[in-house]
């Protein structure tokens, strides 16, 4: 493909994961009648047999493009590729802080009008996990502790971590996510570097 | 719609969301070309124009048919109609345990080859929040705390939990995610009944 790095994260992989976000918000709350569905599910199933005409085994994992920086495009909450994934973008502070705006729409429901306390859950556990990220040194989550304040509706979030301390290869990692209205849930996390990316 | 019952859950909603999660996979997993993934991305934008002939506003929240039993079919775990559920299919046994089977595939990756720990705790949240649920009595997180005791492989794995006590709102549920191998995630959650639930 024209433009194709080595991680195969081309920008029409990305508009394509963009246009089935779409569609699995329409999926859920469509109203259509049988014979519009069917013709709706026509498409879908011919778009799914273009893009099997050549898959890659397994899952996408994490691909390391020419300039050295491994690209996680699946993964199911900062993936680009991936239709399941908001998908988040991380931001970090000068101190270390790390947060992410997003809207959690429909997809993510879990009691009416709220985000499923497991996707809060989901969020958090990036979020924390990523105050203990290196470049190259993904770190595993060890335990993950959440305190459920309130519901969190549907609809824009704010989510932050910070590190409370570090002690060998654990990183103690704090943090909440909030809407207009303040402190949905909070959480307290311990993060692993493995071994094979210990200093 | 022929067949179509007052929570708008009739079997070709649930079949179209079918064919969106095999478009999920095949959406991270492509290599086609560019040619292809414009083509693709044309038929999805289509089903996407069609299925918007009509749609709910806000999400799909919980219906309520006919039988009286409320239908959570765009739940993010459960719905049928949610592409981005697997959906689980939760038992219960006699003694009031539950669990569920589920394979896990790329659309749910974190680390490479591996279930984002995320994923295992927005499981382990719906499956321990079971425990505490009754008919038209759902149960709300209070706390959760998982333990990762390894990596979970991308693959089948099955997810259980049972009440380990009950006081006054107050449900304490145990659970895990196992494997062939054995338990990778560990978990505790105080699931609460709203007070317009309680007895």
């Amino acid at each position: 493909m024209a433009g194709m790095t080595e991680d195969g994260d081309v920008p029409e992989y990305e508009s394509l994961a963009q246009s089935v976000r779409r569609l699995i918000d329409a999926t859920i709350r469509t109203e259509a009648g049988a014979g519009t569905v069917a013709a709706a599910k026509a498409h879908i199933d011919c778009a799914v047999e273009q893009l099997s005409e050549r898959l890659m085994p397994g899952s996408f994992a994490v691909r390391r493009p020419v300039d050295g920086q491994p690209v996680a495009s699946g993964n199911v909450m900062i993936g680009v590729r991936n239709p399941v994934a908001p998908p988040l973008v991380i931001h970090r502070d000068a101190g270390g802080a790390v947060w992410t705006e997003v809207t959690l729409g429909a997809a993510y429901e879990g009691p009416p009008g709220h985000v499923h306390g497991g996707v809060c859950a989901m969020v958090l556990d990036h979020v924390l996990g990523a105050t203990a990220h290196e470049p190259n040194r993904p770190a595993y989550t060890g335990t993950l502790t959440l305190r459920y304040v309130r519901g969190t509706p549907l609809g824009p979030v704010r989510a932050e971590a910070w590190v409370d301390r570090v002690e060998g290869v654990k990183t103690f990692a704090k943090g909440q996510i909030t809407d207009g209205q303040g402190i949905t849930v909070a959480a307290e996390g311990v993060f692993i570097k493995p071994r094979d990316a210990r200093d």
